[in-house]
């Protein structure tokens, strides 16, 4: 009974070193849990200098990781590489060789999932990625299993942790994009090529693997809408204010009789709903079951020791069921494979929606009725209205509407229309808006 | 493979027929993930012709709960009928039987739990009770499993809907407890006999079995220090407001280099804090660990089919972890039972917090340099103070202060010399004020 479950771990950047620290800092914590120890037998990274300087003397160091996944010593490799390319070889190896596999690579889980999982399946491993999703949050674990009684009807989550930094502080500060982007990056909290943050890719990687784990079906990262917070400027920050709104990236993905919702953009939600006040780098998770109602998960999305905390409690969970018999482990996305269902996909033309959008208009009689005779047509209906008289004389005016729910197609072709006008100044900015009540 | 999981509900009351619900409408869903059915096989109720009502003419009903704990037929007794005595005895019928029990008990297993736990440990059945705390919120499984990694610091819960909406209402409308509280009888959310709910009895009873969770050590009621929200006036409240703050009924636990601080009262909380804004019956609980920093849980803290969420998700955990040997399960408590430290409890004296303070005063100089110079002897530190004018002539004033974090037994003396001041009117308000950042 105290044979020590023996980890390999790949890799000792931040969240590897994080993990390093925690599963040395918490060992007796650890050990008064699992009834045996967790012991890391071999690290392994390319800078062996540095590797050496966080493991210490005790713990072997090696530079080539594909021997490591191999070794016979080792019951569970830790992948904390990063990255498509070595981590996907590294991850396919160690399945290969039988290890159990924790982690929390969501760019290779959502793009090559599915041939992991199949390959994890064939060999009887397991394969965790808590820290692929949020961090330290535990919302894998909440929705595979806290939530296992319910239908799940929808997931929406602030899951990157740089756009709400700096989305809190365009809100806070009134500054512009470009000002506080700069800003993250000096503060680390944004990368020096920050696309995959802005851009919103790091958000739909993570929401596609909520969204498999929440229906049922496979991963599928090409099916997901995505759109980032570069365009978003502080005018519309401010006027979504005006309006009792804040401006969140969201992931949504969503549930409805059509098929299911996948989609990461710029989204307004009501002030007063407790995730519009999720500020800073911190994250949170709305997820609604049928049963339970809404329940919202909240906490560091990052960082060295909150990311090794979901890290750890994979290996624990892990040291705990190796020697359970296979059917007794909570499926790797939740359902039982051979359950897995092809629900179709919508594409973002089939989202159904709330609508804020803001055009810049001549200043001149007859526009408004314009604009909503345009609407109408399309069964759109206006919700709410400002209208901001212009700053001085002849300059333009700016029309800001909330719309209520429509399917995105609509609005489509009748923002195409209202472009035409001639009174219609600019591209209309649309902002999608979520009541998630 | 396709064996059903047989369950026996006792007590159909508004949990019990929420767990029937759920079982029966989310079926297919739970066994896309469990592998195979769930089975009710028999529910027992005393009033055998709204059980039927409620089951429908396929499922058994019983009017002997005692009877049914024993049968060959039952794997799991999900036992939801309430209360110390009946439900005690059925409980432990059931594990003397040998089946797994379900239940939603919080005052049983808070008074009782040690004795029943050590009888499932002697039977090796599994006891569950993610229903007890915070109804549908999955936040016993985020303690035991998701922050598994942590050495937990601290847990803060807003774990009673009941105190939540009185709270709420008397800060929202500006009434008084006594008819908010009519209020919520009127609404159902207060019972006819509140005084579980408003005198902090039943957020005890929670917060007690969420401390033994997160410290590894046993269940302790009676070490627990309840206060209920009944002498909350709405001055303190707009008080509060004013300093930027929100009062809330919590129950916390803390872990201190001197031991386990384990108490319930009403504690005021920055108003900015996401848990400050946990409004009406909602339930939400802060969990600290060490290494993942502060995560929240937020949710429907009661109520038919949340509270079924919960349950069911235990029956669903139990379903797969019946054919693990036993080392495999997550200890009950968290901790493996031979690991159980016996760590001391603190007394309310020993806590360590900061305090609002209101005392009613003569309207004459020198009050406040009296009152300033007591607390100074005990070396308690004012951290901001309101004054407010008497109405009339002659009236008496107001004094409010705010003091830096200090031992409850310092601040007990300090106040006994304050109230024997001549210029000291009344009774001194004491609210505790917890930071919680």
């Amino acid at each position: 009974m105290n044979t020590p479950l023996r980890v390999a771990l790949l890799g000792l950047g931040t969240v590897g070193s994080g993990t390093f620290t925690v599963l040395r800092n918490n060992a007796a914590e650890i050990e008064r849990r699992v009834g045996f120890p967790i012991e890391i037998k071999v690290v392994a990274d390319l800078d062996t200098a540095k590797a050496r300087q966080v493991a210490g003397p005790e713990v072997e160091v090696s530079a080539n990781a594909f021997d490591v996944v191999t070794r016979d010593d080792i019951d569970v490799v830790i992948e904390l590489i990063g990255g498509y390319t070595i981590a996907k070889q590294l991850v396919l190896a160690a399945i290969e060789a039988g290890k159990h596999v924790v982690t929390a690579n969501k760019a290779l889980l959502a793009v090559h999932g599915e041939e992991i999982f199949a390959a994890a399946a064939r060999k009887n491993v397991m394969v965790a990625f808590e820290a692929a999703v949020a961090g330290g949050i535990p919302v894998i674990k909440s929705i595979k299993e806290g939530l296992a009684a319910n239908q799940i009807e929808y997931v929406a989550g602030i899951i990157n942790g740089t756009c709400n930094f700096i989305l809190s502080e365009m809100r806070d500060k009134g500054l512009p994009f470009a000002d506080v982007l700069a800003q993250a990056q000096a503060l680390g909290y944004a990368e020096a090529d920050p696309t995959f943050d802005i851009e919103g890719i790091d958000a739909a990687h993570k929401i596609t693997l909520l969204s498999a784990l929440a229906f049922g079906m496979p991963v599928q990262f090409d099916k997901a809408y995505v759109e980032g917070i570069t365009k978003l400027t502080k005018d519309d920050i401010t006027f979504a204010e005006e309006l009792g709104y804040r401006v969140k990236l969201l992931g949504i993905t969503r549930r409805t009789s059509e098929g299911v919702e996948l989609r990461v953009h710029p989204t307004m939600i009501p002030a007063k709903r407790l995730i519009a006040n999720v500020e800073g780098v911190m994250n949170a998770v709305l997820v609604k079951g049928n049963a339970v109602g809404p329940t919202l998960y909240y906490g560091a999305g990052a960082g060295s020791l909150p990311t090794a905390s979901a890290v750890v409690a994979d290996i624990i969970e892990i040291a705990r069921m190796n020697a359970a018999p296979i059917e007794c482990r909570t499926p790797v996305l939740a359902f039982r494979s051979e359950a897995a269902q092809a629900i179709p996909m919508l594409s973002i033309d089939q989202v159904v929606t709330a609508y804020y959008l803001r055009m810049q208009v001549a200043d001149r009689p007859g526009v408004l009725a314009e604009v909503s005779t345009i609407l109408a047509k399309h069964s759109i209906s206006i919700a709410a209205m400002i209208q901001h008289q212009p700053s001085q004389e002849g300059a333009s005016a700016q029309i800001v509407l909330l719309t209520q729910r429509c399917v995105e197609g609509e609005i489509n072709q009748a923002l195409a229309k209202i472009e035409a006008l001639d009174s219609v100044l600019d591209k209309v900015v649309r902002i999608r808006v979520e009541d998630l009540s």
